[in-house]
């Protein structure tokens, strides 16, 4: 995003250099700011004891499915979805089955189908689900959550959710699958709402039902987490509500421009807004199959290539609208300039 | 250590913070800040190019070691060593294989011997070398290095070095493994000469003839490195080593204060020095196989077991001596109190 720090999180940072509190985490400091805001924002009691700091999300994402598959094992996801899935599960050995959205949301008919093959013969298997999901906004409803966790149940699919994003849910209230779905791990993490790409950790939240199979999680992974990163994201969750809520007015307002830009100047781009994320996944398809390229060699303008979400993601981009109104505005000129100039 | 942070790293951090800059990583960064360092410090020409950013010693040693065996594959180490060794060679599902050091020292015949069952029938095998060696802070010879370059080189097995203390050798200088053992990996990073736990990054340099199975690394293992670590560590490499002169001298003095309490107060206390690590590896046998126990239990003073390092600790505790001088002091008061009081 391209926003500045919130004050207390530079705070925090600053002040553990000074005091040269640099060394090592303590197990439940994460878990204990996250719960508190997990609280009052999702309305989400959090167990502490039951949580587990990771590193951050994708080494929690494949710690999780370790605990939950064995190597060769399917974990399916849904395309197109955030490419490090594909990469960090191939990487961890795991074969990635892929049940692409229907349009932008969940096709349980065909997560049914998929999760009777993976576990064909006795395997075990996992689901990953992006909530919100990334690239296109969609946050799940609640209706969807708890047919997941049917269809799950009754295949006997272990339910991993990366919620990285859930801070960032802009219409409504944001559900955690852990809360309809008790055998669910969930992800979570402060590093995309308040912009710690650079100082991440994450924790590792099971529903009710899933405390057994995370505390089998091996001491050894909490080895990786960085203390000033726990402190960082701790002094977010605590201190930054009023600077969330600052960013997600923010947020709501450039996706309203960008959606009224994009009417008025690219007429042949299609964009339904999700409800989260600042991601804006647009169909671009009338340029080709590379529109990514297209921009950037005509207009110098960037965003993301569909493909690299998956196959699925062929003519359209990923635009990210965490950005200033001179910027959006600008990139939608470009934009124009190439499909209608 | 208690010592306070480097003034250019705090600046680096939270110049950072204050710009925004708390983005992703560039991949060459990291090295191109180590070179310099490594060729000043330790004669030892990088070749940035073929460095990998890790996040950190430990996912570094394990990444290395996957592109060099196969799960179930034996992976040799020196006990009594940094326990983590063994806790996430575990975890990834290889076969740890203890040679103990004879006294301090590398016991090559045991390791040839141990080389030649693990590559049995064709398998493939690793050896993780601690240098220096923690905690005994042996820092081992050019003759030693040699030789275990000959035995890995005769049996097919791939070395890897961890150097994290590599900046801490007190006594002469440090050789690199990898410019005596061409087909070794080495893994450095400035988080323990620098203080930076919670703040953590690290690069493998390949030796010139591991560059071809360093670059088979994953690029998603890059994805795990938080940039505001490696711009700690770039800060500590490229400003501190005025800093680190000092801490080295201030080691070393209190190295001889240590060494000079204890001949003085605690007699049945044996204790050779290493020339490295600001680790004390002190043989306390006359209180029985756990001595920490004893002096915490009897004198409120807080040492590392020896067992925690391997059956062979027992009755052995590891003292830190980066501390104060008042501390040493005070540490060495309470262990002649349990011992001869
Ligand atoms: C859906 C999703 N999961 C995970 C991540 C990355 O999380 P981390 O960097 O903590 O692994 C991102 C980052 O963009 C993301 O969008
Ligand atoms: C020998 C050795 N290797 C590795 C580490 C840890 O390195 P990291 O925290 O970067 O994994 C330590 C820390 O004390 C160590 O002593």
């Amino acid at each position: 995003m391209d926003v500045p720090q919130a004050e207390p999180v530079i705070r925090a940072v600053t002040d553990a250099m000074v005091a040269g509190d640099t060394g090592y985490d303590t197990p439940t400091a994460y878990a204990e700011a996250f719960a508190p805001f997990a609280l009052e924002r999702f309305g989400w009691t959090v167990d502490v004891a039951a949580a587990r700091t990771v590193p951050d999300v994708m080494t929690g994402i494949v710690e999780v499915i370790r605990l939950c598959t064995d190597p060769g094992d399917a974990v399916v996801i849904n395309p197109p979805v955030y490419p490090p899935f594909t990469q960090f599960l191939e990487h961890a050995d795991r074969r990635v089955v892929p049940v692409p959205l229907r349009g932008a949301r969940l096709d349980l008919a065909a997560l049914e189908e998929a999760f009777a093959t993976a576990t064909a013969g006795g395997r075990r298997a996992a689901y990953l689900l992006c909530h919100p999901h990334n690239p296109t906004g969609t946050v799940h409803t609640v209706d969807e959550l708890r047919a997941v966790g049917e269809l799950a149940r009754a295949a006997g699919v272990a339910v991993v959710a990366d919620e990285v994003h859930a801070p960032l849910v802009l219409d409504g209230t944001f559900v955690p699958a852990a809360t309809v779905i008790p055998e669910a791990i969930a992800l979570h993490s402060a590093s995309k709402a308040f912009n710690l790409a650079a100082l991440r950790a994450a924790v590792a939240v099971p529903g009710t039902a899933a405390v057994d199979r995370l505390a089998r999680m091996s001491d050894v992974v909490a080895d990786g987490v960085m203390h000033l990163a726990t402190l960082a994201h701790a002094a977010a969750y605590r201190e930054c509500g009023a600077w969330l809520d600052t960013l997600l007015e923010d947020l709501r307002t450039n996706r309203s421009l960008l959606q009224r830009l994009l009417a008025e100047q690219v007429t042949s781009a299609r964009w339904e807004p999700g409800s989260g994320t600042y991601f804006a996944w647009i169909d671009l398809r009338q340029l080709g199959d590379d529109p990514a390229g297209t921009l950037l060699r005509e207009a110098r303008l960037a965003v993301n290539p569909g493909t690299t979400f998956g196959p699925e993601g062929a003519g359209f981009v990923r635009l990210n609208f965490a950005a200033s109104t001179a910027t959006i505005t600008e990139a939608v000129r470009r934009m124009s300039g190439v499909l209608h100039g």
